[in-house]
């Protein structure tokens, strides 16, 4: 155990939660973000609600059991979805379908004992990065995590945009081809569903590349000179390009980052990224505007739930 | 002269001048908002820079001499185009060319010797709706002025959201067909080439509908029944919902207003507007987001500009 966390020199520190697409994450993390500890959860989302809820209250429990309750901060919880921050809820979670319309931040307060946090995953993930990663020298980014789904986040002066009912930064449904392909949202042609890891397989699969393939499968096929597959890269490129300039020109941030396992491809959708976000926006042309890759890859959303308690300042940090 | 303007009961007030895409007018305004009085320029804009500066400076000192120098909160103008706010200029504005990259900030404060405050027309109209308009009951507001060209503007806790150049808020330039007609900012399918009164005059041509027609005949054609002019306002709604739909999307404030000239066929495009924004953001059909004309018309830009070094709080107020 390191020397500072003993009781005779107890250290502030808070508990992030992070809920992933297939698994849970906890962590305990002091005010300097240096990781004291981590737990992951056992449970299959399958076996539903209860068994979800249960593992994350353990997992929380396990971590401040361990570092005690006299020196934490507070607790903050990232999980997929649109989430409605004024009732605590997730309104709309297409990975966890039995978490919808489920008190889920009361339920897990009061099993805890302690007021939680509740933070859309991408949202939590933005905030990591603003803390400890590629954008800890600025106060406001905007964060695409490009994955499964695409999400967005927000940081202005240094805190989450929320927006007045908590569902800000929903970038993943901006509309990039406007009769583009039809989205669970509602929308067409929404940029997840051009530009995520599932659009590549897709897209991989009406070139006839292959049925099955992951994408990273596609990805080497575009290395090793597959010109159908270095297509795909080009599109997705132009897609997150098409955003980009938008929020550009809409915000005017410093720094805009790409994150997520699409990152991987970086080398190959990167140009035409850069050149549509420099053919659609006089601002990125005309200022240091910068792109890059995040930098804490799946570590971001767990740093940045537990960074939420102090960006809050709910408590003095 | 109203009795509490006199030196007996000095008032506190601000000077707002809106330099418009013909004419330029100033105001002095007091902290409630009432307009003291105004005075428009005289200059046309051919005749020069140096015309249209001599004219801003004497707009400016004609309120300044008439209710003294004691009781003035500040100053602030706006004026059209991308401005960088640090330097004090506008980088490129179309309407005034012989504007760009001169530093007016330093030349009209020095002219008067008081500190000037620079601000992007369209955020100032933004910042006028919040102040006594229609987003007063708001800090958080997005305005969309649908003119000769479109404009944006967008107000975060009260105040103008300026990003790290100054430069946020350029709504006009976002893209809404990728393909779409090119635009004198470099990007194809900018919202202002497929919504804005040129636009409407452009589809109108393009339909055969008249060569020399006003966006005001179009309307009236439509209202007549012509379909084709029907057809343009509705494409005109459903390019704005696509903007609007990506704007509520990433930032969930509770209030889009539509201002400019445009408005006036506000029945004729707001219903394609409205459903496409319902279609494209799941946040709008799951929220209480209200879309709504702008209430103040063309003065909106004269009370933001009067409004700014009291939002700034350079002077308290």
């Amino acid at each position: 155990m390191p020397e500072n966390t003993t009781p005779e020199h107890p250290v502030e520190y808070s508990i992030g939660l992070d809920l992933g697409g297939t698994n849970l994450r906890a962590a305990a993390v002091d005010r300097t973000g240096r990781m004291l500890n981590k737990v992951s959860g056992k449970t299959q989302y399958s076996e539903g609600r209860e068994a979800i809820v249960s593992d994350m209250v353990e997992a929380i429990e396990s971590m401040r059991s361990q570092f005690g309750k006299e020196n934490l901060s507070g607790i903050g919880i990232g999980v997929p979805g649109f989430i409605s921050l004024k009732e605590g809820i997730i309104k709309n979670c297409a990975n966890i379908p039995s978490l919808e319309n489920f008190p889920i931040r009361e339920e897990i307060g009061s099993r805890l004992g302690h007021k939680i946090i509740l933070e859309n995953d991408a949202n939590a993930a933005a905030l990591g990065e603003k803390w400890i990663g590629a954008g800890r020298d600025v106060d406001d980014l905007i964060m695409l995590t490009l994955g499964t789904g695409i999400g967005g986040g927000i940081i202005s002066n240094g805190k989450v945009l929320r927006g007045v009912n908590g569902m800000a930064g929903e970038l993943g449904h901006i509309t990039v081809v406007p009769n583009g392909y039809p989205c669970g949202c509602g929308n067409r042609g929404c940029v997840e569903k051009h530009a995520s890891a599932t659009a590549i397989i897709a897209m991989a699969k009406l070139l006839n590349l292959g049925d099955n393939l992951t994408s990273k499968q596609v990805y080497d096929l575009a290395l090793a000179g597959n010109q159908k597959a270095q297509m795909i890269f080009q599109s997705v490129g132009e897609c997150i390009g098409i955003v980009l300039a938008m929020l550009i020109n809409a915000f005017n941030f410093p720094l805009y980052l790409i994150a997520g396992g699409v990152t991987a491809g970086w080398d190959l959708f990167a140009p035409a990224l850069l050149d549509e976000t420099r053919r659609r926006s006089f601002t990125f042309r005309t200022t240091p505007t910068r792109v890059e890759c995040a930098l804490l890859g799946n570590e971001a959303g767990l740093y940045g739930a537990a960074y939420l308690p102090w960006s809050e300042k709910l408590i003095p940090g």
